[in-house]
């Protein structure tokens, strides 16, 4: 009968994670007043500061010019101020103020313009007044300003001095990445976009996350590899798949984090293959957690997914975030602040994408080696000895599962979505009979 | 910048087709008189009135005893008069006013009959008591009128005069085909039955639609060789497979045409197969024409994708209608008539099997030829150069799209079912991915 | 025209079964009072009354201690007599009052016990008061009694004398086995339980229905041979797959036959492999009697399918009840009684199993032997000489959905389910086309 409080006792869950919202949030607040873009100082601060969190974090940096895929690494932008003056030399439009002002990747610019012709430069939103919109142009030779609709309304002198004291120039690409090895050599791959100013959610919730997973990760036994990209979005994941094509054929699963500090519910973006173990997985998580959400079916826009999931590599990469781009008013705006993200929904992020690779490791293949009638469980300890007590059953039944559907075909995923049993109480089903020698792990197929 | 306008343009539509419902509409009047069976006259003059719009219509004879499949070509049928004479001398029923009172491939007969006699030979349809009925007896060797039951209950004298001036010896049987050669071979088969007499719907509107198409597609540039068969039904399309062992191996898509001229949404039957191009071709026609439409599975029995899907051909030929046969009360009456068929609904059902025809002709398997990582669309001047604009987005998700799915496997209707984006804006963008080198096309897969 | 009434008329049913409700709800009380367990004189004892019915029924005894499988055969255990009295010397807990009030496989016991201490082996259900459940110790060497909640509360006394007269001895396991031998030596496996006590829909009702099935077929031309087991729940299944390994080769469909006594509606649980010919006879079965039901996809616990399914095995064996185990009140307890089941339940579970054995019995994929275009139907008589007529447009449409789909790939299942309409018109219609030689079977593909 001693094992038959094993067998009604859960596994015992991972101890709490040290994170602590606060914590999380502590580290978007460090992050927020760098002024980032695609290259530059402000990816180096950014990187700098994870270094503190992550020391084994490398910094990698990647010449101007360098092809990387269909592309080559663009000049290096780096900006020390920016403003437009009125007539009495008041910065009417200041980047010390906020670096969401400077159209990201201007060239500099230093004269007086005639109204008319400056705002030709000048980038609003007549529908959210108040709000300074984030706009870039990269690869675009030209240069402006972004303001909130009443600033570029209340202009009214004839004409402005304007400055934008800001180098392009070659230099390099910056990406951080981190490797936790792991059992085998087989990886998960975390992708997180650093590329962008000040704007709280997108992306310094996904960066948060990531961080935090990866000091979680590190503590733990780990069957796969873990892999951390911080890269700037669209050039850092064409960097980085560039020059990586021994990485690239590691990686079985992988996520995409972004947009993860905000209330809402979380949406996931499956890979392009739609079934994917970290789909699924990702899903069940979600269910599990019994939290509002949605999964959406893949499309060839968004995050770095967009690389990850092109048909050359096609890699089983989703993305992971809450309410998506372009759904809430505050997204690519002054709004995504630092009040926009709230330490709890980071928490809750980071735990989420905890149970994802929790499943993710516990995920496998097994071989029942009695598969002829159900063994006699009994004989082992494994089953109630006396029937009719529910915690025995279900306990029972997960044993049952495990052990019907362990053919070779079946990993413990498909046994969760078929029986809707908890992940964890198969994963501890499928330890006990592992124990008691009645199951054999099998080989993942092929990826 | 040049070609970003292309990029936000989408390709001009087709010049407007040149017919009006009107023209449609006349030649359904000029065929309606004609009486019109499997063999016989009636079907030679309806070809002889369609060749005056397609001077290329070959007008096929194949003798009756051909052994056609496990059939044989029956003996032609003709008639001149037919009537049932009153003890006045008055004809009470008439087929010179209207053709549908003789049953089709009546025997001759000559004779006075007692009304019980007489009786069994007349067929009428006591819920609509206005309307005669349409009826054959193909195969039956009998004679018979049909008539309104109004008529037939008035019919009170003992006995009347009958006589059906037909012939039913060894003549032919009649069929009109249409080849518009393509840059390949590969053929869409486009069929109609004639064996109809007066009735409008069905089937001088799908005669008409289908010759109207034919005007069309004579005048555009086409991937695909287009087959035209206007055949009497059953044993028509039976005699055609039998006799074009080598085109029917050519056919890659199909489409039979029938009641397409009243006002209700259109049915479609989809081929045996299920899944063919032509199946996801009208689907996706109708879902983008916003029309009230219903898809329906195939089943062996309807018109003549009976014969083109029976299992030795199995052909991908489904069926275009509106209201399904059968399921509108004036199916196989004499209310089926001239009023009954709209100018505007041919119009409607013209452009729909247009758009279906533009679908096939544009829809191909691509491969994208820089499928690691996305392309560099701005390099090309494929990508807005500021980003936020909402026009520049939506073609962009067209680019996206056609690239990430263009590795081989997935057509443009596979994109456009996935996307859910206008099938024409997915094509506007693989022809300027197509044109940058960024794409090219891979064979279809076999048939 | 002689065969077109053939064609109109719909397969003469089979003869009416001789069983009335009644028969089968005599056998289920001749059965009711024997205290079964899962080795014993119990199951003798039913087994020697179901050969009065099953003449060639053959009883096996397996001795204690044979390896079976994963387990081996236990002792085998009696019971005389089984009380506990009070201090007058009353039976206040009495065997011969109700076999449920002995714990199942209970070890001889006999002395006099603190009340305390004896209701560490008193089970009783507070919910229902009135009911004495139903359990077992197998395997657990233990000891108790079983009473209804409300006898529990009345013991007061400081001590009671306890007696249970069993013996837990080497001896047998007993099951009986009864094969139909048909045309083929392909098999159908039909099981039973047949180790419970005086449970009346728990399995008497499957009892009695599989045994007046075997009358039924026994009458009946059969295709396939039918395996009856009438065996003791998980190891006697386990017993029999363990000595029947050539039988359970030549397992073609199976089905296990429980709870099929009371008023509720149908529950099929299907086999492991979910689509198997047998899941989908019962679900054609319980479709066309429109009764109500529910179909359930196979979970590994319930009834012997979880033997007869296990990864090893993987038979098509599904499992049919009315209201599932653990769902109804009555379930496992006194209230499962002779006025809980109901003759006409019992009737209509008969008529629908064997309704699904004769579905299974036609069920045949068929070549179409004219399959270019459709053939003459009309010359063999075979299509209505006139059309119009609904009845036979209804059996029109039955022939073509079987010649047309008759391709070697698609049984009548497949057909029925594709076209709705009823099997048994479409199995008339193949035995027409047959004897016309139109059809010809095709093997089974291999199972």
């Amino acid at each position: 009968m001693s094992l038959l409080a094993d067998v009604l006792a859960p596994a015992p869950a991972a101890a709490p994670p040290a994170a602590r919202g606060e914590d999380l949030h502590a580290l978007v607040r460090r992050l927020y007043p760098i002024c980032r873009s695609i290259t530059g100082d402000g990816v180096r601060q950014t990187l700098a500061i994870l270094q503190e969190y992550l020391p084994d974090l490398q910094v990698h940096e990647v010449p101007t010019g360098t092809p990387v895929l269909d592309w080559e690494v663009p000049r290096e932008w780096n900006i020390r101020d920016a403003w437009i003056k009125n007539g009495r030399g008041e910065r009417v439009v200041d980047f010390r103020q906020h670096n969401l002002h400077v159209l990201s990747y201007s060239l500099p610019v230093r004269g007086t313009y005639a109204l008319e012709e400056l705002k030709q430069h000048l980038y609003s939103l007549p529908e959210q007044p108040q709000l300074i919109p984030y706009r870039t142009a990269y690869y675009a030779e030209t240069w402006g300003f972004c303001l909130a609709h009443e600033q570029l309304e209340a202009l009214a002198e004839p004409t402005y001095e304007v400055c934008i004291d800001s180098t392009l120039a070659p230099g390099a690409l910056t990406y951080g990445e981190l490797l936790l090895p792991g059992d085998t050599e087989e990886e998960v791959l975390v992708s997180s976009h650093v590329c962008h100013p000040s704007l709280a959610n997108d992306n310094l919730s996904g960066i948060a996350v990531a961080t935090f997973l990866a000091q979680h990760l590190r503590e733990q036994p780990r069957r796969y590899s873990y892999r951390f990209v911080f890269a700037p979005g669209t050039i850092g994941a064409i960097t980085w798949l560039s020059a990586n094509a021994e990485a690239v054929a590691r990686i079985r699963h992988g996520l995409v984090l972004s947009l993860l500090g905000e209330a809402g519910g979380f949406t996931y973006k499956k890979s392009r293959r739609g079934t994917a173990a970290v789909d699924r997985a990702v899903a069940l998580a979600l269910r599990e957690a019994a939290v509002p959400h949605r999964v959406a079916e893949f499309e060839p826009y968004g995050y770095d997914e967009r690389q990850y999931c092109s048909p050359g590599f096609d890699l089983p990469v989703g993305c992971l975030s809450r309410t998506p781009y372009g759904q809430f008013p505050e997204y690519h705006t002054s709004a995504d602040d630092l009040d926009f993200v709230r330490p709890e929904a980071l928490l809750d992020s980071l735990h989420l994408v905890q149970s994802v690779a929790g499943v993710l490791e516990a995920n496998r293949r097994y071989q029942n080696l009695s598969p002829y009638g159900e063994p006699a469980l009994g004989r082992r300890g494994l089953y109630a000895a006396v029937s009719g007590s529910p915690d025995a059953a279900r306990a029972q039944r997960a044993l049952l599962w495990v052990l019907n559907f362990s053919d070779g075909q079946h990993s413990l995923l498909d046994i969760a979505d078929r029986s809707g049993l908890p992940f964890a109480q198969l994963q501890h089903a499928a330890d006990l009979l592992l124990a008691h020698d009645l199951l054999t792990p099998v080989p993942d197929p092929a990826p």
